[in-house]
């Protein structure tokens, strides 16, 4: 057991033994630290476990208490536990059939990994854009820079203060979004046959674009809360060729790997010659008191390639992403330059206006308090609706929910059902090329809340109990 | 002897023997159509290869003439007869080295292949994009279609009348400029190994992604004229898995396949099972009567990649391409969403704005008579000022041209020379991975005109004559 562990199951005993009671308020973050001897940090991470566990609740600007409803609330999913049995392949089908309703404005779209347009601030880039077509010589018309546009690179080594990141504009390459980045770094580290180790249930696309390239997947057991052990690694090491990982709030789980684990990561593949492939996209996008560190922090070898983008906080169409690909960036450059030249001049420069104002942070601040919102009304709903034995993740950050029924339950089959009432879900078993996650669901809670979409949550519960 | 080869060697006798003298107008396409019972398309072809061998010259709205200088201008060079030495391979370090120099603005900029930016219609294309940004939901924050945005290629179908085409908007896929959608046609059509043949010289980026693709590249022999001849790749149909051609205005020899070849290619492709990728993206900038048609105009079974863009006609910087990919097209789609999900919303939707409005024909006119007119000045000061034994292609479209000196110079060298006067050539052996093309050299004549620029290529030849 790591310290933020042994700390947390230790507030837990006293929780259960009644110690500390229903609706106490918790010791602040900063006597714990003080009393235990730990750091700060620590003490945040135990508490997040808790908070995970149903135990605690935080409330804005007054701390932590215990919860009322201990008992009520729905448990965390376990960890995963995939097979990695090598004949088994993506569900193409199941995915086709969700993609195929992803425009259709008629129907509650809970199966995205995007939040509502509602979200985004549409006024102000529009403004921004207009701004790049007047400071951009000849209107954006030209080739950027290959490297990427100057703006945009420079705010983001400037942004990345708020990891502790320490990034110089010439360590960022801008990229087509996250995807075009992970896709050009599967192009500049693996061959066919090389095995890349991920989470499980993991982003399909990420499935479809190794599977595509040839490469063998190696699924890692995931906990919901911390994401993947670095034990678990270690005890695989030796058939691993390159990992990739979505470190914070990672889309279905919602995990967010602890600060030590992430160290420990990054030594771990370091000292075996592993590049780590790091997709920090939805990073900016977290309920707690402080932007949880990449795995990037802690890279002193370059082996990490971090990649970013704004395509889940600012604007998906916009094709705005970065990636600093540490000691592989002239492999990666040369990449970029021979498949697509260079990248949109015109929505960099608005993304770099945009940066440059500080907007970024005020509406971040504002996304956030509206998401974890949201987080909360859904948890609650599932709570009240959804037929006994439901789990649910706790993320404390993105917008994603991964939901896990009594097992026996088909959400492939589910999904028909629930677009015919209008509603459409992500199925468990499209996050995986293994046999499982049948009896589990992705829900996008990035929506705008509304008397309407608690129906909606509601009557998913009935069908559900049916 | 092709029928308009024919036609032309005929004609030239005619010439030599004095039956047609200098000044002496032609007779008219259509009468000699009649006499000789062959189609105006193939009398076109033969007065552009008498064009082409300073024979004839066109004169707006009044028809051919012989010329008055006939043995004064300067020949245009053989075919190419590349010798495909596996062993061989690109000059790295020589296209770095041009390439460090692109955005340096104090440079008088020969190396290019792209307009300069005077000619690209600015303050239409950003009216265009603030309509984007109003007419599209959410301000084009949102993902857009996979296949491409909508308004975009209902305007590119359309647009494909001119080459008497008739696209659908569902044949078409959207891309990030013309070299994305060869990347992509690359990735769903070869495996390592894979023989491409390509024209020599070619375009050095095509040379390059092949190369990292692990595609083995066979260089077809190439007339600065007609292009690649279809009997030169029956002779080595068996050595050859895929083909890449630019049919129409080449880069860098400026040739425009006649379009019985380019129906002949297609044909033998098709026969053997061969896909042909066709970069047409010159293709809009023509001088003569007609925009030339593309091989995709005589594609019957789906085997013809069609791929163009704006970014030689409107806005490199946008980043907006498409591509036609017959029967090839569920594979593309796929590629193209596992690789970088969609493109950019905004500069799709201005390009579709901008097309629908019919002003890119009267831009167009505007830019071919501009480029069309400086093609002739530097052709002019070539054979005023460089030395004795240059010879230069006549492209009859684009905006390159491709000049041979005497064997024995070296265009590498002569680089570094020009470069310390602060003028930029691109040399000929970027254009191959064989030793071939030292005493090459690609001119971009997409400049404006004017006395400084006279002067520049003026003291290019002083050099050269050193």
């Amino acid at each position: 057991m790591t310290l933020y562990q042994e700390l947390a199951t230790n507030f837990e005993r006293l929780i259960q033994k009644g110690s500390l009671k229903v609706g106490d308020k918790m010791p602040s973050i900063r006597t714990v630290s003080k009393e235990y001897g730990v750091s700060i940090n620590t003490v945040i991470q135990a508490y997040l476990v808790l908070e995970s566990r149903s135990c605690i609740v935080s409330r804005p600007q007054a701390g932590f208490f215990v919860c009322e409803k201990v008992d009520l609330r729905l448990p965390v999913p376990q960890a995963s536990n995939p097979s990695n049995n090598p004949k088994e392949q993506a569900d193409d089908g199941l995915i086709g059939k969700v993609f195929r309703n992803f425009v259709n404005k008629e129907i509650t779209q809970l199966s995205l990994s995007v939040p509502d347009e509602s979200f985004f601030p549409v006024a102000r880039l529009n403004k921004c854009l207009h701004k790049a077509s007047q400071t951009l010589s000849s209107g954006g018309t030209g080739y950027d820079d290959i490297q990427g546009n100057f703006l945009l690179r420079k705010n983001v080594a400037k942004w990345s203060f708020t990891w502790a990141g320490n990034l110089g504009i010439d360590d960022l390459v801008s990229t087509s979004g996250a995807m075009h980045a992970i896709s050009l770094a599967f192009m500049a580290l693996t061959k066919p046959g090389d095995r890349i180790a991920v989470e499980s249930p993991v982003y399909f696309g990420i499935l479809q674009l190794a599977k595509n390239m040839g490469l063998k997947v190696i699924e890692l057991p995931t906990h919901p809360v911390t994401g993947v052990d670095p034990d678990d690694v270690k005890a695989r090491i030796g058939e691993i060729d390159i990992c990739l990982l979505v470190s914070n709030f990672n889309n279905p789980l919602g995990s967010c790997m602890p600060e030590e684990n992430k160290k420990a990561m990054v030594k771990l593949l370091g000292k075996h010659g592993i590049p780590l492939i790091e997709n920090d996209l939805y990073g900016d996008v977290y309920f707690g008191p402080n932007r949880p560190k990449p795995c990037k922090a802690f890279d002193e070898e370059g082996m990490v390639l971090w990649c970013g983008s704004v395509s889940k906080t600012l604007a998906p169409g916009y094709r705005v992403g970065w990636m600093a690909p540490g000691k592989y960036l002239k492999d990666i450059l040369k990449l970029k330059l021979f498949h697509s030249v260079s990248g949109t001049t015109l929505t960099q420069e608005a993304i770099g206006h945009f940066l440059e104002t500080g907007r970024y942070e005020k509406h971040l601040a504002q996304m956030r308090k509206k998401l974890y919102a949201n987080s909360l009304q859904f948890i609650r709903a599932i709570s009240d609706y959804f037929p006994q034995g439901t789990k649910v993740s706790r993320p404390l950050g993105g917008f994603v929910l991964w939901v896990e029924l009594e097992k026996g339950k088909d959400t492939g089959k589910f999904f028909d059902q629930a677009l015919s009432q209008g509603i459409s879900i992500a199925p468990g078993r499209m996050f995986t090329l293994q046999n499982q996650f049948y009896h589990c669901m992705r829900l996008n809670y990035g929506l705008p809340w509304s008397d309407g979409l608690d129906l909606q949550l509601k009557r998913l519960g009935q069908m559900l109990k049916q």
